[in-house]
């Protein structure tokens, strides 16, 4: 497997974190997220409509793209994806809200902040970080009589959300009591990988 | 099936023109998209904790949100969603890159420029119309030598993409004649339903 990467996307980090859960080996290739010209050339169109990370290539060739579409493929018959037909669906809503609620302001938020190189202004700020904290305020109502967001088991539902969520704190935000509980619970699965790693 | 709806949402008429195909009744609770004062009451954060419509309740009073997961849930099993895995993986990659790429997007400049009663500017409006045209860009060239988005059949990747896409010259947008072809495709399937109907 060719992983079209970054070390800074927390979208990245899920594939990675899940491809370590699973002890899939696999070839890394570091992109930038801060100049993108190359990208058309390096990932092709073909591969990833969006030019975006992650994108990977399976070894026959196939290509995929879309940070949970890829965990769903790598995650199928494996204890990270419940085998119930509802529970799927709920890993699937907890990942839809986590690309549309979720990253679109925390990460965008996390971005803008850390690595952008044009200034963004407070007003700009402001509607993500309600929204961010709408998302988190979520989660942790979910979180209160939970220990993982679907049924009583870790899935990459949790990977999804953690992604982005266990470096919110670096940008201002104050997850609640029960997402920092759930947070320590990730990170105490066996196989856990730091962004970092 | 109890269907917490929006006549005007494209993200609800997704769950409706499905369960039309495949024959499902249900009942549709209209909502309003413009005044969200009475959504926690209604809908209920247990339900959905973005209150957001689509919302489903199951006839046992299972919950589901998101109307991609809505969809991938009852059409499981079907000819709307593929056996094979990576062709499955295909299906989430373009629903993710719909509701991340696609209906943020043209969906927010739809609902800014015929719905919102608060003003935009064209500051606001002109990144979100260079994303969708974006979007519509990269649909026309997969669709460039190819029928539907995944296989060759219909599924819900295309209806998710159809939502949004089938008004989209409402909003100014002008699809690529790949599209355009493919619109007439999705129209024409057996059990096709409008957004209006």
């Amino acid at each position: 497997v060719l992983l079209y990467d970054s070390s800074i996307s927390g979208n990245c980090y899920k594939v990675r974190l899940l491809l370590a859960h699973l002890g899939i080996d696999y070839e890394r290739r570091e992109l930038s997220v801060t100049d993108r010209s190359d990208r058309a050339e390096v990932i092709g169109r073909d591969n990833n409509p969006d030019l975006r990370v992650p994108t990977i290539v399976l070894d026959d060739g196939r290509p995929l793209a879309e940070s949970n579409a890829i965990m769903w493929f790598f995650a199928e018959g494996t204890p990270y994806l419940p085998d119930d037909a509802y529970e799927r669906a709920q890993v699937l809503q907890w990942m839809f809200f986590e690309q549309y609620s979720h990253e679109p302001k925390i990460a965008v938020l996390r971005f803008w902040m850390h690595y952008d190189s044009s200034p963004h202004t407070e007003e700009e700020m402001a509607p993500l970080r309600a929204a961010g904290n709408n998302a988190l305020a979520a989660m942790d109502r979910h979180l209160s009589e939970r220990e993982f967001f679907v049924g009583d088991r870790y899935s990459i539902a949790d990977i999804a959300l953690y992604a982005y969520t266990h470096n919110a704190d670096e940008t201002g935000f104050e997850p609640g009591a029960n997402v920092v509980a759930w947070l320590e619970r990730v990170r105490s699965q066996p196989g856990h990988v730091r962004l970092s790693d």
